[in-house]
């Protein structure tokens, strides 16, 4: 199990290592890419030596995090290993192996983080491993005696927290998202610009996905239930964070209780999502069907025809209604 | 002309009177609502008596914005006038008349503010009025000896901020912004359900608006123009909101320089709005119609078939791509 360390007990720990190896997760979102090229710039300018690694290529509209950020090399025997955003190491994919049990410090915000690395630095209240890490890079700026802060480590750190917020929207954020955000913007990075590119811009690709979504919507129950049915084809043509965030639609709909996505995995398989709102317990409909998750957010595989895979949830639904 | 006032002022002035009535722009926005309900509960704390009034009536989704406000009554003899975001009078509407030469205070943030109150407290650097508003809360709170603050007018002054800086991803965000917020969220109110009925919820019939402009949208010059496309009865079945929201949806789109609505006003008239991302006037393409605006956001009508005024527009925007 990892020994949990305060933010003081990180900076020492970091002032006394010299060459540094900082991993993302698969999938690599704003939060763990953010985080790693911020606490890589900071460290490079605190005179160390350091490097991301990241198990899988990241979208290219991340491209921006790496600026101001030199790729170091060095030799591994030495290198000093840490984990940004990563809960479990089995979302180090590829890295895993390697990695999983020679992890020296993971710096994380879930507070269901397995203990994996052999000291941790958590704080399950902040709305992105990005607040941690900010907080890190000023205990690090006090015993360098001078700031180890650039705009371009803000804009990195911003990503994550607005990423990781849904822009301030979500659950999660809390008083010092908003706190961080604005020291952050004090260092002058292009905000409007990021802002424009993480959450208003659209590829043609998510705008056809998106009419498609909408052309789907079936409505039972009176309005209290709203479904979205996705073909394999139209998945195929578009990616996996586009999906994700259609997936939110049906919730959104005034008067919804339960927003159901339908994605056809293969022909007559089904995968299926279930996000409710106040009183629908999606983790017990989908246990019914051998999936799992959470009270709000739920998920199974169901086989059939759309039409009897439809039939067959909502008699599910239906008990809650 | 007005006359400038600061915030110690406008809370010394504001101790000295009593009977407050406060006014919001016609249209009403979550920004003039807000801090119009924010400042008549603090100064109902502070022993005064107040009272909001507005020339339309608010949509039902502001109605949380009165709680804890009570709706007091007195002679308009002895009133003091205040407008929260109103630029100009003419945004009065029907009560224009009533107060245009009567306003003893306008509280702002549009530089742009006509100066038709007698007194005026602006920020032309506030993402929101709601941001001068708390500030002089605070002064206020500073007389008072207490903090006249409380979790529902946090939320109101919340709601200005969050709406006019379209949760925090518009230019005029700033790192005050931010703060502000943290500060009001400490407070304690319930921002996650206000961000869902502000930001996330939307009704069936948007729902229906979004699949129909999804569905009429057009590229020209190799996706550099898109066009969508509302006809009037799609525009009678939907609300103003929607509407304008649905018309920034052209530019969002991926390498799109220039996106352009087209609203049926009757048949055979089409308003048109265009909205530029970098190098095109949309004004001064507009002037060519009789219309106007700004260099990024201007509109103009054209008279004629669909099929022949979107050719007109295209020759005009050809010139610029």
């Amino acid at each position: 199990m990892s020994q949990a360390i305060d933010l003081k007990q990180t900076a020492a720990l970091l002032s006394e290592n010299n060459y540094f190896t900082i991993i993302c997760h698969a999938s690599p979102d704003g939060d763990t890419l953010g985080g790693a090229y911020a606490l890589c710039g900071a460290l490079q300018n605190f005179n160390k030596r350091a490097k991301v690694l990241c198990p899988e290529e990241p979208s290219k509209r991340f491209d921006y995090l790496k600026n101001g950020v030199e790729m170091q090399d060095f030799s591994e025997q030495r290198e000093f290993v840490i984990t940004i955003d990563v809960a479990d190491s089995a979302l180090l994919g590829n890295m895993e192996e390697k990695y999983k049990d020679s992890t020296d410090l993971c710096i994380d915000h879930h507070i269901s983080n397995t203990g994996y690395a052999e000291k941790m630095l958590l704080d399950g209240d902040a709305g992105a491993a990005c607040e941690v890490v900010f907080e890190l890079i000023k205990e690090l700026s006090r015993l360098n005696g001078a700031d180890l802060m650039t705009a371009d480590i803000a804009s990195c750190l911003y990503t994550g927290i607005s990423t990781d917020t849904g822009c301030f929207r979500f659950s999660n954020t809390t008083a010092d998202s908003h706190r961080f955000t604005a020291e952050l913007m004090d260092y002058g990075f292009d905000c409007t610009g990021l802002n424009y590119l993480l959450f208003d811009m659209k590829t043609p690709e998510r705008i056809q996905l998106e009419r498609r979504a909408l052309e789907s919507v079936e409505f039972f129950f009176g309005g209290r239930c709203a479904v979205i049915t996705l073909t394999k084809e139209m998945l195929d043509a578009a990616d996996d964070e586009d999906i994700n965030s259609i997936s939110a639609l049906p919730r959104q709909i005034e008067g919804v209780e339960a927003g159901v996505t339908f994605k056809e995995k293969e022909k007559g398989v089904w995968k299926i999502s279930i996000r409710t709102k106040n009183y629908i317990d999606a983790q017990h409909i989908c246990a019914k069907f051998g999936g799992g998750g959470h009270q709000r957010a739920a998920g199974c595989r169901i086989k059939g025809s759309v039409k009897e895979c439809k039939e067959r949830l909502m008699k599910e639904i239906e008990l809650y209604i």
